[in-house]
């Protein structure tokens, strides 16, 4: 039934327009009654975003179920990639939602809420975490911020592809980014040397991102 | 005119609730006739932010105005600055508005497309300067949306305080945070010797957060 009033109120918005399509127009085309659409969607709105209560509930449970020693920035990459799976599950699904949310201010303006309240629940996992530190709020709604806006970069990419390629390592290599900025540690490759040495020598006035990137290059990793 | 319907109209939100405080009710209080109030307010939503066109333009025309070797990440840590001032100018609406916006749902949402605007400003501002880098577009979202989260952090922690404490101080430090993860050099003290040298020795293996935190306390610069 629920998977019904999406997949006609889907095929309703691509042949007439969101605007111009009905919650009566959709429940005529399913099959089913009024109160039947109002018992799964609050809203016209809300069947655009079948997935996402689910999702920011799945999101919520592995955040919650992490190991306490567990690297909080990798951890919170970790609870973006639940989100990708929902879109990368069904790339067609995703790429109509996508082209309408582009349409639709109001469709816009719902996600925009919608990513307000993934990024909250990372924050609060960080805040946790963090508590301990003198800026522990600060530092972690700035990188519950800066891991939503890599995911939703490369998800937008891969959506622009029409959902082509690979969705996962487009995300991986964009938390990457977030990654090497906030501290936490890339998975060792089998070619590193762990007792190899890198000595660095820099004037104390330099600036610390001239500094950050000396060491970037010496060690190969560039975040350029 | 304008600023007439603006002090009737959160007369009116405190002392009745937001949701029971017609157009209506606005313009009778302000002594004027509906089509007044929609020259000014396309909505009565609008009214709540009064002054969020004209920061925007400013932002916007403060980017423009940067000089092409500005330091990017710097610059837009500025621009972010151009928005605290309007709130910081008049520090009793802030806090007013800060309450009403976080009981109303519906001006919460406003709020949140209001925000991504800027940020989608300081986006643009950085993928232009990054054009360049193969990984221009996510560095750019990545850095706008970690400058707007240190920015609302600092902003609503002010703002929480009644307004009382210097909200600059506040966003700067908060910037700071910021510029260290992504790069920027912070301004250099008086009491620094520019020409000390500093020798870091590390494993090959050690996570580059791990020797940034080595070379952060070395430098006496800490980010925690």
């Amino acid at each position: 039934m629920r998977e019904a009033l999406v997949a006609a109120a889907f095929q309703l918005f691509l042949e007439r327009g969101y605007e111009q399509t009905t919650v009566d127009d959709i429940v005529a085309l399913a099959g089913v009654g009024r109160r039947s659409f109002f018992r799964y969607f609050p809203s016209k709105e809300d069947v655009v975003f079948p997935d996402h209560e689910r999702c920011l509930a799945d999101m919520t449970a592995f955040l919650a179920a992490s190991e306490p020693d567990a690297e909080p920035v990798g951890r919170v990459c970790d609870a973006a990639r639940v989100v990708l799976r929902m879109y990368a599950e069904n790339p067609t699904f995703s790429v109509q939602r996508y082209r309408l949310t582009k349409q639709v201010p109001g469709l816009r303006a719902y996600e925009l809420s919608v990513v307000w309240r993934y990024e909250r629940a990372l924050a609060e996992y960080l805040r946790a975490r963090f508590a301990a530190r003198r800026e522990g709020t600060l530092q972690a709604d700035v990188i519950a911020a800066a891991v939503v806006a890599a995911h939703n970069n490369a998800l937008r990419s891969w959506l622009r592809s029409d959902g082509r390629g690979d969705a996962s390592a487009t995300v991986d290599h964009a938390l990457g980014y977030v990654q090497s900025a906030f501290g936490a540690a890339p998975p060792r490759r089998a070619d590193e040397q762990p007792d190899d040495v890198v000595v660095v020598v820099s004037r104390r006035g330099a600036p610390l991102w001239r500094v950050v990137q000396e060491i970037e290059t010496t060690l190969g990793r560039t975040t350029d």
